[in-house]
């Protein structure tokens, strides 16, 4: 963890965390929240991404890597494929909004549009996969974009030793998965806590059935939630990770106003879950220190749900 | 003004800067925004009302004070009474929205109302100060309030003291004359722009008529702006300004998308005045470190312009 934010240091912001009075009477606790929202191209993607891309070898670099992604992670490994002169191919729904298309464009990714559904985006990836011999970076489920994502939850513990307690929004994982290396490889004594949508709580009943459950709904705000859990994830996650709060649409608007409000951030949907899971469960939280991992800041400004 | 912020700085945040590569390319210059939304209460109008309170004799203290404000003043003057123990009375017009007056009360200020009219504010506020002897303190138009404001450009200019030009916007003045302190009291070379909308650019014209002039429009988006310069914040200006930059409505709406969008930071309407002008004159400041100042991020979020 220690030798990965080295490597990728220079091409990440450590990021400031902010706390708010109000919110601490709010919840009865000291809250600090790690705002990835500040990061590079916007969220905590770009940490994974880039340990990604510097861990592969000279030969690989030429040729080029692939993910499938609408969100976050395209852009990212755009990006950190630019910084490192690695060509980044990345394979978009043919609905993804305009606006996230021309993001990845704007980071020099190579977009490959396929039909809306998961199967034709994995089968479309491996055809890269076969065609220019690139290699496959999955945005949550692989072990070096894991690794990277964790530098966040490292650089908050470096700043908070102390912190009794850690929240995390839970999507593919990664976030979480490495969040929980983070704590476990420093030695930390401080429970890690994941939050997810009601909508798509796949992460809950996965941690609670004890196999990958697949999402029957996924019909949430939370865009960045709606992928499950992998072989690589879910391990982590039934081992290090306390307990899995869900939260409904609601509350996830409301966390996402009083961050707004209050912190005076723009974060986007998927970022208020961990928030809105610290209020719900508020009397769990009363008199801790709490890490809050605000996972991005990329949200349509005309869109917004208040 | 280092008497001033050493009296103060226990009672303030050091607000940090921010910078964004995509808006340095859009102006072609290094930009360095001075976030004042992060600041206690949401404005940098704590600065000077803390000042102001500070400087009160023990007499003075135990009579409070007095303001007449329906925005960031009126909250920084209940805060900073609060802290040290006076208290403030606060002259706001009965058509104030809920949540403004909320959030004095929140503060502990002791809210007045009065009919709408800028001569029911100020007779409201006489009869308060000669019923209870208490001192009025002006939102602007106050050497000890100006020179707490100055601050934000002091704190700016330590950690860029190679700024070559700084761009603030007016409204009663405040902001921009402490700043001129600021830069003239550290013989900084940095030249002091103001940003105003046309709505309300009575800055503008009294800077080029030589007196202080009204305003004869005040239909802006810009609410922290209506107010005109008085006695002591114009001879300031007119000495140690060196251009005001006038924006249109839409000028100021799209730089505060620009602002939310890109550095992820909910700033209000007259924050983003300052880079509003930027954008405008771009080829002014091409080419040089630009220090910004985002005076505030008090806004109702279910009223945004975009």
């Amino acid at each position: 963890m220690l030798l990965c934010h080295n490597r990728i240091k220079p091409f990440i912001h450590r990021t400031p965390i902010l706390s708010s009075k109000i919110l601490n009477e709010l919840i009865g606790a000291d809250l600090y929240f790690k705002c990835e929202n500040f990061q590079k191209m916007g969220a905590y993607k770009i940490r994974g991404a880039t340990n990604a891309i510097m861990l592969l070898s000279d030969a690989e670099r030429k040729k080029g890597v692939v993910t499938h992604s609408s969100g976050n992670f395209a852009q990212a490994l755009s990006l950190a494929g630019k910084s490192h002169g690695v060509q980044a191919h990345i394979v978009m729904p043919s609905n993804a909004p305009l606006v996230k298309r021309e993001a990845v464009a704007y980071y020099g990714g190579n977009i490959v549009l396929c039909e809306p559904t998961m199967e034709a985006r994995i089968s479309t990836a491996k055809k890269i996969v076969e065609d220019k011999a690139a290699v496959f970076i999955h945005p949550s489920n692989d072990l070096n974009v894991i690794t990277g994502q964790g530098t966040a939850a490292m650089e908050l513990l470096e700043d908070h030793p102390d912190l009794n307690v850690m929240v995390a929004p839970i999507g593919g994982g990664g976030l979480i998965a490495g969040s929980a290396m983070a704590i476990h490889h420093f030695a930390y004594s401080c429970d890690l806590i994941g939050g997810e949508p009601f909508e798509v709580d796949d992460a809950y009943r996965s941690f609670h059935s004890g196999k990958i459950e697949s999402n029957i709904t996924s019909n949430t705000i939370a865009d960045g939630l709606k992928t499950v859990l992998g072989d690589q994830t879910f391990p982590i996650i039934q081992k290090f990770v306390k307990d899995i709060i869900r939260v409904t649409e609601n509350e996830i608007i409301e966390a996402m106003h009083l961050v707004w409000e209050r912190l005076k951030i723009v974060v986007e949907p998927s970022s208020a879950v961990a928030f809105a899971a610290v209020i719900k469960e508020k009397e769990f939280f009363k008199n801790k220190k709490v890490g809050i991992i605000i996972s991005g800041g990329n949200v349509d400004l005309k869109k917004l749900p208040f």
